[in-house]
């Protein structure tokens, strides 16, 4: 009989640590607790009523506040709003009045799974979640965000303090610690990532002694094959230096820095590399949702080019039931037979970094894993945060008698904003980073190349002719995420053979903060996983952001930016271009720049 | 010249991971952070405008909502609100009024250190914790708290998402992990704990590795000296049987089950053997401010037994500022001159246990080990739970424009607890926790003793002799934390003999869960850290809980308790006894409770 198979078992992939964690057996006690009447003076809590939270409240937005922008190429009525009309979510008009959300002490709901109060959220509660929470993510996970996981009975959640914290657990989960010193160099463990990466995430790596290899990569990603692409490496792995590495680290949406999105296609070829190599895939993906379908055609426009044909959308069997969730290009874990690939998902970019909240996605065996891993280290998220989105997304609870006695104006401002608000806001998101890419691209398109008048041809040709142009950087306008990723061509700078490369882009960094460029961007160094890569490649890279500052500051800094590397291509003496920088060496200055990546690279 | 020495340096203790974790030299970047009207394209961070919260808010108590009891011995006046005359806080009258808190989306405030707004506390942070959260818990901790650390320049402090994983970073920092099948028995490393200890502490150690080495203990806690104390356990060690350990994981103050407090001689007499065998010391102090002066008074006159004179209470160089800190058995960290003590401190039964916050406190080599450990794992805990207890405490801000709009009556109901409202908040606390643990124990009094009409003996002697006393328990009136710690004596039980204590143990606990009795007791194998203690020990204790249940339920479920035990010794039957436990074999509920310790023994 055909049918979906069950996930393979990964169980001998487990540290040691891992697997001495023991499944806890708690549930044969249940009944217990359940006697009707019990004096419960077992458990070790203190009670509700002795917190000094009476209420958690906030001023929220409405998922309305951001205008999405279409979604191209699978929007055919171009209509902005159509995907949202007959949702249960508020029209338009209502955007600009805040609503007041209120978590209340107690709520009279009975079923845990969808109680929102405190004496349940600030109590000691369960490693998974929250319950409302973790129910209502694992719905939308399994409905809207993956509803085509193909094992068994497909995956199973469980709630993490952010994807740093999902990633060291899964390092915990899959990684025995490895020290020169004392072991073996054949039985060191390693992990594939990205050649320009996250390094924050790969710098998490190197204490637990693990080998990071880099992965060639193109604009849209990790390379299946070719030299330096996946199955090079694994195909050629000397086990001599280390065993074969069986966990990849990989950011395939909006990558950081590239800002790369990899398609179905890609996943397909390296996912059976995977599949082939017995690698787990740890997708670590927090900008899934700002994927940018004008991109493309922008681009291509910009640079008078014919706009390519937009690729098509694979249709999985399920739909998300949401347009516009349905136009993005999806998770690796819709191609993944075997479950080995474990999903990070965060808050941090659809709510806030600071809520320190995300949720894992894996097959249920390996998320029970990380659920002992948490037992005993973070416990559960704080339930601040917790009840705080349960109530934004779920709430206000269908009975609640404090809310009959709030005043008609508390009553009517809100409203939770259910699967069709969430949806909503998050295309209201995507909509606003698309603006802002556009603008800092738009920007950066215009300052690309010094123009020089050159001696006339004595020619019959026109003008224009005498013009010549020098490329100074070039880019792709990101098809997702957060940054625009440069490459510099200090090639054609005037004092480039006079002065290394390397120390040219150091002298170009800083003389972009100076007056009145005044632009702090971020060097490709700090994303380099190798000191290889850094010193081969790495250099010649910027990366851009135009998330953080203010919008009107994104086109303002941008053409700075472009100026500013206008006036460095200017400097044709050498003494002047190491005026730039009187204080700082050159190592010196590359070693911080490694250790600033941890900070800045978020 | 004498004076305070710096504290020890203890790296050579730190894990393979922990050493190969780099220190961040991100400091020397900071000026080009602060370029004046630099645009910031760097840093990956979305903007804080994008923040679907405006505000959060929450009803709060004041910090008078519950009456402390007198700091006893030391409170000459006896007048419980003595200590707080004169203070900022307000007055009792206004109690019951709720106060409004707000976390303004903007704060106006410059230094960071002050500031307490969404913007910077809903963004990406530092490890070490939220500047106005930490530079407040660091200034408490060095000034009120602790402020007789001998070392030189004093301990610094590192948030934590609460005490579990402070455990689990003071772990990582100091062991490596141990593997029976790949590892040397001689390398293996080892814990100390209390003979009798909080399980989930106790069993993150195992997937680890670790040898967990339990020390002999009195109603006070870990005996220093005697057979199985730690002197003996430490000079008497066999070093083939692994590393005489190196880490000692303790609860000093109503420890966790036996509720004991443990005396400042007492301290002294282990830290000198600490410090004479190289043991690093993880203080657990979730119960500090939980101090019972009442407790051996009432016990004494419970018992009509002449009042013991009260502990002297030691006056160290510097006053906390506060009498009732100054009443508290204080910490180890009060006679660490080597720096050896990691404190844990957490907000979980201050606020609430789903606040998921802590701190560490420890000489600041350490805490920068632990800041690192924190950067890959949970980073900062989250923002909510940090910009709330900030605003709690040190709110309103000074500036604040959208104060100014509110109504009047929202203006004035809220204002910051400040160290005198906190301290105020914590003696109230202290006082309903005394006067719970002092009705569990008048009612747990009751009924110790199975009163009997023997045969009455042809003697002069007076009626009373003919009355037989059983005792069925015995125990200490806590002098501190949540826990009544009862030994059971089951040798007095008709049917000791015919049926094995541990077995008698179990059917008693069954029993008590039956109606009319109806209570459920924390049996003390959960609390053994070794089989052989189980074995030997454990089966004849009970942990009750007064913190739980709701207040009038404290006096009414240990009442039932004692019915339930009397009820218990009238059992006289072989047969009816089985009938307790139809279902449960014996040694199927030993492993469920084992594994019930995880959860229950919070």
């Amino acid at each position: 009989m055909k049918g979906p198979k069950p996930p393979l078992d990964f169980s001998y992939r487990y540290s040691r640590v891992t697997a001495a964690r023991k499944e806890s057996s708690v549930k044969s006690f249940y009944k217990y607790f359940q006697i009707p009447g019990i004096g419960n003076l077992a458990g070790g809590l203190p009670n509700a009523s002795l917190f000094p939270f009476d209420t958690l409240e906030a001023q929220t937005a409405q998922p309305q506040r951001w205008k999405p922008t279409p979604n191209n190429p699978n929007d055919p009525s171009k209509d902005l709003f159509a995907s949202f009309a007959g949702s249960s979510i508020k029209a338009d008009n209502d955007v600009s009045v805040p609503a007041h959300l209120t978590v209340p002490h107690a709520s009279a709901v009975a079923n845990p799974m969808e109680k929102i109060d405190l004496t349940t959220a600030l109590q000691y509660g369960q490693a998974q979640g929250y319950p409302p929470l973790y129910s209502y993510l694992r719905q939308f996970t399994r409905e809207n965000l993956q509803p085509n996981v193909p094992y068994l009975n497909g995956p199973d959640i469980a709630l993490t303090c952010g994807n740093t914290d999902g990633m060291s657990k899964a390092l915990e989960c899959f990684t025995n610690v490895w020290s020169e010193e004392r072991d073996w160099i054949r039985e060191r463990p390693g992990i594939l990532c990205e050649e320009f990466a996250y390094m924050s995430a790969v710098q998490s790596c190197r204490p637990r002694g693990l080998a990071v290899t880099p992965v060639k990569m193109d604009a849209e990603g990790m390379l299946p094959t070719g030299p330096g692409g996946l199955e090079d490496i694994l195909q050629n792995w000397d086990e001599s230096k280390g065993l074969r590495p069986h966990l990849m680290y990989t950011v395939t949406i909006g990558q950081n820095p590239t800002g790369g999105t990899l398609s179905i296609q890609r996943r397909k070829d390296i996912y059976a590399l995977c599949s082939k190599y017995d690698v787990i895939i740890i997708e670590d993906d927090p900008y899934w949702y700002l994927q940018f379908p004008s991109a493309a055609a922008c681009e291509a426009e910009a640079r008078n080019l014919p706009a390519s044909p937009a690729a098509p959308v694979h249709i999985f069997k399920k739909s998300s039931g949401y347009p516009f969730l349905d136009s993005l290009v999806p998770s690796y874990l819709n191609i993944d037979y075997d479950g080995r690939v474990i999903r990070l998902d965060t808050f941090s970019k659809t709510v806030a970094p600071g809520c320190r909240l995300g949720w894992i996605t894996a097959q249920p065996a390996i998320v029970e894993r990380i659920v002992r891993i948490s037992e005993s280290g973070t416990q559960q998220p704080s339930g601040f945060v917790q009840s705080m989105i349960s109530e934004l997304i779920m709430g206000p609870q269908p009975v609640m008698s404090e809310f009959v006695k709030k005043s008609k104006k508390e009553q009517v401002t809100f409203t939770g904003w259910k699967t069709d608000g969430w949806v909503r806001w998050l295309a209201g998101l995507r909509g606003v980073y698309e603006r802002r890419m556009n603008r800092m691209c738009s920007a950066l398109e215009d300052g690309r190349f010094q123009l020089k008048q050159g001696t006339p041809l004595k020619t019959s040709e026109s003008d224009w002719a005498v013009i010549s142009k020098t490329e100074m950087y070039s880019f792709d306008w990101p098809r997702g995420g957060m940054f625009v990723w440069i490459k510099m061509h200090y090639e054609s700078h005037p004092l480039f053979g006079q002065i290394p490369g390397p120390r040219l882009a150091q002298l170009c960094w800083i003389f972009l903060t100076t007056t009145p460029y005044l632009v702090l961007a971020a060097p490709g160094l700090i994303f380099s996983p190798t000191p290889e890569i850094a010193e081969k490649e790495g250099w010649k890279y910027y990366r851009l952001c135009f998330a953080a500052v203010s919008e009107d500051e994104v086109g303002k800094s941008a053409k700075r930016f472009a100026e500013g590397i206008k006036a460095f291509w200017l400097i044709k003496d050498k003494k002047e271009m190491e005026d730039i920088d009187p204080e700082i060496s050159g190592r010196q200055m590359e070693g911080e720049l490694t250790d600033l990546g941890m900070n800045l690279a978020c």
